[in-house]
């Protein structure tokens, strides 16, 4: 008799997921039921597939919802990650366990004592990253801990960008994901780390000032900026004595430097709207972040504001973007300014249909151990196929679909709500990514602790 | 039978409209009772006076708030904005006039039309700024309107300084009203305003960038950086179509300069509190926000992050608030940048026993007349007479009083929750204050429309 798996919402990220499980289907038995609100989107190949139904689903359908729920056996839930919280009540009532990439919300942490008590396992933040930069730092943590060293330095750094084949604009930068999150990153008060012992907080209009640089073999190098809050997982991690602990988002070089240009302009602004956007134009709009001049140009405006020398590549970066055409116009209504940055940029870095994406992950882990330091530098380069099967589907999917599957055969049984932090889960997920050709490389590099010569710091 | 006036609060901004109300006391039949929460801080003078009483009055004990406000006949609020509209609700209901110099919150608002039905005046917004700067420029506008003319543009500048005689420091200013409102000025989203029909958007991190120069005759040169909302007041004072619309706070020219670093270095920040900061000491404050380095100074790195050249005299500012200095420790607990960054900035600014405070003033009014362009530049300054004394108490408290007394002597008495933008307010009111030295200097000059030549925008 097959086991039922319910996957909620097919968007973007699924499309590795449900292979997984319908390429799994007859070995393992397994019967998919894919629940959206727009089924159509979803591929004939999948929709055809003799163990696999499409049921048009609405999340706030209660009856139709628990009706869904009830019938399979294990959960997963690819919605936006406010929407999982009524498919986690229905979980815990119907007895099912419960799968997600997203992170785990106050209000999933409240079933925390009722999900264990019932012996349901709820396996949250199995993804790319969240997931995989769990995973395979804790894999490495804990290795080294077993030998008994200390963990001194925790830096990790994760980007979704264009692979090389593809990098075809100045920008070196496509969207892979959503682009409104690419916007509004860093926003929502100062980026908050910890190098050598000392707390550090930059404020948004400088954090794309101070990047690291990384190098990856056969890759060339790439620059990381901080996330808001590097001291999350502090205590999951067990770092709580380390001395420097910085988590970011890698680009390529020169990325964060031409992204200041729209923060110090303040187009990324998503606090107001501007009541006449609507056919504005693109040079309107960017004058409308600049001194008002009865005879100066927008051109001399722009570089004097910015301070763009007549032979920087910044400015060709702004003219790719056709920043300052006055015949491409806004088709929003009372936008933010960052809607109306959203809009501009999607027209120059959406993928083209041909177009491959590439995750990259970077980890620095240094160590103390007998008297002497050392230092690990683990790095996953993942390249796309297509439009279809990104890198980004593939590595948020696949972590998510192998949980799923050892959850239902038992190999992953102690309940709770969690995340994939203990040697139990991570080992046999990492263990089976190899064969997609998800891993990492280790290098052993001199322990220099936290590294100025490697950060930029100019503006 | 004398007239009972009781004013509630008896803080700061108080001692010019107490002295008022006991000098009439007696020419006419006035009697003062002044509640306050901590009356002991009220001056003997004051306390001993034959038509004064003074009681310890807590706002939230709802039973003697009611009686004191019951046995007046007109109520001046001076407590915190905050803390209007209990006071407000009970003059409604207990038919008594009141008079605020706060802005119209919108629990305020609310009570309009009960407050007209009843023929009570609730007069707010009727201190300095707001108060005097609504009179002097609806003066002013309402002139040229009934001459026929046509406003073009209105901008209008205030600032609380140091006279010239107490300025003493490298950045010409000292706290003269509430530090932490300085230390959080701009703060909350971009700037907005209109500057020859365009609309113009300026971020936080921009705002003492773009400023605008004053000469006021005598007193030398000012400079000022936008309000975050320079359209309030657009339909106030019919403005809806004026080209260009801006008001703004003003500085000694250089205070924005040297104010932006602590800006740039995110010390203005009052989003999030700083874990160990107790017993930091000035040094390690400063360092939060530089990179960190095993082996580069905290000065040359504040340098570098500054731009600040060995000659400039940025320099010179931050080291005379002493942010260096490795002696000196914050006392306060988990306290957020912004309020470290004040607490060290009242170590040097606040105001010495016999320092003197200057307000000043500013409106430029450029309108059309008979199809020719005229422009008038208005300026105020005030010098205060000592630490009590002050020019920021005259020009709050004044205005409070001679309109309380107006009220009370039915010269102003249109009903209604308003603000004193109408002729019958401001004429009486801002007669009287010219005896007390305070009056506006008016200057005919060439109406050039906005003009950018005067103002600063480089960074």
């Amino acid at each position: 008799m097959s086991r039922n798996i319910l996957v909620i919402g097919a968007g973007k990220s699924t499309s590795y997921l449900l292979d997984y499980f319908l390429e799994k289907s007859n070995e393992e038995q397994l019967y998919l039921t894919i629940g959206d609100l727009n089924p159509e989107s979803i591929s004939k190949t999948v929709k055809d597939h003799k163990n696999c139904t499409v049921i048009q689903l609405d999340i706030q359908n209660e009856a139709a919802r628990k009706k869904a729920i009830g019938e399979s056996d294990i959960v997963v839930s690819m919605l936006p990650a406010f929407l999982h919280s009524k498919v986690a009540v229905d979980c815990l009532a119907l007895n099912k366990h419960l799968v997600t990439a997203s992170y785990v919300s106050d209000s999933l942490k409240d079933l925390e004592a009722e999900v264990k008590k019932k012996g349901l396992v709820f396996m949250n933040e199995i993804g790319l990253d969240p997931g995989i930069d769990h995973m395979s730092a804790m894999q490495i943590i804990d290795r080294i801990r077993h030998q008994g060293g200390k963990i001194l330095l925790f830096e990790s750094f994760c980007g979704g960008l264009v692979a090389p084949e593809s990098d075809d604009n100045l920008w070196n930068y496509k969207f892979t994901w959503n682009p409104r999150n690419v916007v509004l990153a860093g926003q929502g008060g100062a980026a908050k780390f910890i190098q050598e012992g000392t707390y550090k907080y930059l404020p948004y209009h400088k954090l794309f000032r101070r990047t690291e640089f990384f190098d990856i073999e056969g890759y060339g190098r790439f620059e990381g900026y901080a996330n808001r809050n590097s001291l999350n997982y502090r205590e999951a991690y067990g770092l709580q004595d380390v001395l420097t602990l910085y988590r970011g988002t890698m680009r390529r070089v020169g990325f964060s430097k031409a992204w200041n240009m729209f923060v110090q302009l303040g187009m990324t602004d998503d606090s107001y709207t501007i009541e006449n956007s609507e056919n504005m134009s693109y040079r309107e709009f960017t004058n409308l972040f600049l001194p008002y001049s009865p005879t100066d140009s927008v051109e001399l405006k722009l570089r004097h504001y910015l301070k763009i020398d007549q032979d920087d590549i910044m400015w060709e970066k702004l003219l790719e973007l056709d920043l300052l055409n006055d015949q491409k116009s806004i088709p929003l209504k009372h936008a933010s300014p960052a809607q109306i940055l959203q809009y501009i940029l999607e027209k120059s870095w959406n993928l083209n249909d041909d177009d491959k994406d590439m995750i990259v992950m970077y980890h620095k882990i240094g160590y103390e151990l007998q008297g002497h330091k050392y230092q690990i530098d683990a790095n996953m380069v993942v390249i796309g196929e297509n439009r279809t099967h990104t890198a980004m589907a593939k590595t948020v999917g696949l972590p998510v679909a192998i949980a799923t599957l050892a959850i239902l055969n038992k190999k992953i049984s102690s309940p709770g709500v969690q995340i994939p932090i203990k040697k139990e889960v991570y080992e046999p997920i990492l263990e089976e990514l190899k064969s997609y050709g998800i891993y990492f490389k280790e290098y052993k590099v001199p322990y220099l602790g936290y590294n100025p010569d490697s950060v930029s710091n100019e503006d």
